[in-house]
Order: structure tokens, then C-alpha cells, then sequence
């Protein structure tokens, strides 16, 4: 049979430590608050924002939503920035990016305070993370999906690990956090000769294609276990993952779905890094 | 008939480039000087920098020696750092490293201007090479690897390229520059399992394990191109690479020797930093 690691049971044991941290925090009259910046209204933006606030709301955490005009210049999206890095009640920032195509991104990422950084953009907190120095902010879909191994006490020293992907917000950072645990890594992307031969050879494969039900039964054998990052629509207009869950049913291992996977576990991620930034400042 | 990939040639191509960068900076009156501080009298740090030396005269670029005491705390060692910063004859600053273990070695590194930082130790720098953005400094050891790879025209794009290292100095920097070539890239190390089996199906292998002659004809297929960047005495107390030269012989495509390989570049890339960073200051 094959197994679904489904993402819901590990955000509730996240979201049992925020709880627990916020106790700690409350006794020590402190509280946990998430400063959001969004420029414009990308409906995908609103609808993260609307998912991370009701998320906030059960958990006790409190949100200021900074709302920019979409033609807002880098200066004053940096001034905005400076605002919530001085707000002393701001335990963390999360910008929605990306930005419009006229903002200095470099700019606003070195403009956030590191310590505030829950959704680890500033050079200081990714280059901790080239280290393997996992201790302080984490990119949260990555760490979501590192969380997710862990739960399900999935082991990683020497195993052969595929990661698809080579982005700064997955594929790089994961792969250093599985360095640290002392998996082999190997990176693949669009430009992969074999993939499948690749994959087929592999432990376990973290894939963020992006493309949907893209990998079928050819890309694994019978005991791989694969953590599905991707997320896009399919031919039907559904949401759905990198993997043919239909073509892969019980000829491999263990599989995240999507939705309820990955994703699911994300939100939780970023909430852990608000209260532990609450807690560290 | 295997190829040895020699250093020198490839080390003549970079020492023209920095002989046309010197005649383009004096006839802007400028100057580069590369400043090195030296903590104790390390045998290995003495050798490198007479080494280091003996190249600068040879091109033309200036030196400026700052021995210190071994037992210096880590405030006065930042406070000869901050000169070296503010002295506008001084293009490139190199620390030698490992430093005594009561120096705290971060605050050292993020004392340096990060425009002067030819050995790329500040965190700003490394982060650069993490999202793969080598229009900066780079680490020399892995970018003298690259250089050896380019200058024998040999291809990267979508082949499996297997790093056995990760080291901020070598192995993961050297990841993301292959990665930054469209490289498929496997990270290995010492908790690799089947590393022979992993090594065996890649196109080009870069190891830098340190273990004299480790890897013999077993490792490798006939079409291997291998860049050895280990280093380490082996059983005669010579220097050797971690290939074993004798039986490797004939049985792969192409290797770097030990010595006369990518450590013999590695100090003309430094140079060539050099000379950059008084082109851009």
C-alpha cells in the first residue's frame, strides 16, 4: 500500500509548538505579531494573505497588513520597510513577492532587518542556510517540506536524494538543508538529461516542476518515497502537483498529495518563525 | 590516450588577462595592491604567501604584509582588518585561514569591505555565489576547478557532474557554479554510500576528499573526466591527489594532476581578483 504523507498532521504538531511558544511568550508579556507588506492586489497574494490572517486569528498571533499601491516606488516601499523594522510590537515582516517589475527587489530585500526576517530574504539569512546553519529564519516552503521527512521519522543519512528544482526558495535551499543531514544530493532541473533515469535511482525525489501529473510510474521504483513541491493547474483547470498520483498509485512508496501536502504545512512554518522571532527579540 | 589536464596553461591564460587589466589601471593611474594578514607563523601560511609574493612580483601587483602576533584578540584583529578597509592603495584584502581557534572568525569575516574580499569569505559574497551570481568575488579553489573545465572547452550544459565536497571553500560553491553552467549536480561526502557506483555514471568528477590516491579505476568509466582537488601526503610523504594516477592510467578520458592541477590556478584566480577589484573600486 502505498502511504499518503499528508501534510495536516505535521502543521498540527507545528502549530502545537507555536502554541506552546506563545504560553512561554505570554508570561513574558510578550507578543507574537506578523507585519505583512503587499503591493497591489495579486489575487494570489490576497488569497495567501486571507489564509496566513485566519491562520494568525486561531493561533493567537496578531497581523498588520501594510497595503501599497502597485505603483509604489523602491524608496517608499523601503521607507514602509523601515516603519515595521522600527515597530517595536513587529515580531516578523513577510513581503509578497515577487514584486512589480519597477521595484529595486535587491534593494528591499537587504532593507529587512534580519531578525525579522521570517521568510528568510535577506543575503545574511540564505547565506546561514548555504552554510547549513538552519538555527535562525528558513525559506518556509523547503523547511515545510524537510518538516514533513522528519515527521514521519523518514531517514536521510546517506540516502541518495533527488531535488528538482534550483531556485532560491526551494531547490538550493533544500538541498543544503539535506547536506546538513547527511543525504547525497543531486539537483536537477529543466536542462537534466534522464531525468528518470536519475529519479528512478534515487531514495527519495523532492520535486518543484511546476508541472502537472509531469512524473508518472517510469520516473520512480517501488520504494521511492516522494515529497511533491509543485503546484499548478492540470488540463481540467484543478490544482495538482508534479506527480501523476493516478499513474503512480501503489507502485511507489510513500507520496505527499497535492493539494494537502507541502503547501498545507507551509503556513505553519512561517507562524513557528513569527513566535520564534518574537521570542529571540 | 588519457589527457592530463596541466594547470599552467590555464593558469599563462589568466596571468595575459591580468597583465592587460594592469596596463588598462595604469593608464588610469591606478594601482593593485593585495593585502594579506597573516596571524602567527603557520609553516603553510608562510609557504602560500611566499608563493603568493613571488607571483605578485612577477606581474606587477604590489604587496602589503600585516603579520600578527598569534596570540592577537579578535578587536585587534578587526582593527588591522579596518585599516587595510580604509587604506585606498590596498585593492584586495586575503586572510589566511584557519585562524587560531580564540578568534571568532565570523566577526572577522563581516569585518572585511565586501569590495575588497578577493578570497570571498564575507557573507554577502558567498550569498552571491549561492544564488549563482559569479559577477563578484569567488572562492578561488572551486572557481580555479571552472577555469580548467573552460579553458579545455569542456562542455557542462545538462551533463552529471558528481562534487565530493561540501565545504563552503570547494564543494558547495563549486555546486552552484555548475549549477549556474546548466550541470546536473550530485553532492557527495563522507556519509556517501556506493560512491564508486555514483562516480561511475557521472560525465566529469571534482573531488577534493583529501585521501591520497582514494579513488582508483574502479570509480571511473573510460569516457571520466576527473579534476582533483585533494590534496594530502600519501604513504611516501608525497604530495598526491586523491586519484590514483597508476591506476587510473589509460582507463579514463582526462584528469588534473597533483601537484601541477587546480592548485595551480587557484593562486592566479586570487590574483586575477585582485587586480579586479582595483578595476572596480
Amino acid at each position: 500500500m502505498m502511504k499518503l504523507l499528508k501534510g495536516i498532521e505535521v502543521s498540527k504538531g507545528v502549530k502545537l509548538q507555536i502554541t506552546n511558544t506563545i504560553k512561554e511568550l505570554e508570561e513574558m508579556d510578550k507578543f507574537p505579531q506578523l507585519g505583512i507588506i503587499r503591493v497591489g492586489n495579486d489575487p494570489s497574494d490576497i488569497s495567501y494573505e486571507k489564509s496566513i490572517i485566519k491562520n494568525c486569528d486561531s493561533l493567537g498571533i496578531k497581523t498588520k497588513i501594510v497595503e501599497l499601491d502597485e505603483k509604489i516606488d523602491t524608496d517608499d516601499l523601503v521607507s514602509a520597510m523601515e516603519e515595521l523594522n522600527n515597530d517595536t510590537l513587529v515580531s516578523g515582516i513577510l513581503v509578497f513577492r515577487p514584486l512589480p517589475k519597477h521595484i529595486d527587489e535587491e534593494k528591499v530585500r537587504i532593507s529587512i532587518n534580519p531578525s525579522k526576517d521570517v521568510d528568510c530574504m535577506h543575503p545574511l539569512n540564505l547565506e546561514k542556510i548555504f552554510e547549513g546553519d538552519i538555527t535562525g529564519f528558513s525559506p518556509c516552503t523547503p523547511k515545510a517540506a524537510m518538516e514533513i521527512l522528519l515527521y514521519n521519522d523518514i531517514p536521510l543519512e546517506g540516502k541518495n536524494v533527488v531535488v528538482i528544482n534550483r531556485s532560491m526558495v526551494v531547490g538550493k535551499p533544500l538541498a543544503m538543508m539535506l547536506l546538513e543531514k547527511n543525504a547525497t544530493v543531486t539537483i536537477c532541473h529543466s536542462r537534466t538529461q534522464n531525468l528518470s533515469e536519475i529519479t528512478k535511482n534515487a531514495d527519495i525525489v523532492m520535486t518543484g516542476l511546476g508541472r502537472a501529473k509531469f512524473l508518472d510510474d517510469k520516473y520512480f521504483n517501488e520504494s521511492s518515497i516522494v515529497i511533491d513541491i509543485g503546484v499548478s493547474l492540470d488540463s481540467d483547470g484543478k490544482i495538482s502537483g508534479d506527480v501523476d498520483m493516478d499513474k503512480v498509485n501503489d507502485k511507489i512508496s510513500m507520496v505527499t498529495p497535492v493539494p494537502g501536502g507541502v503547501g498545507s504545512v507551509t503556513t505553519s512554518i512561517l507562524l513557528k518563525q513569527v513566535v520564534d522571532a518574537c521570542k529571540m527579540n
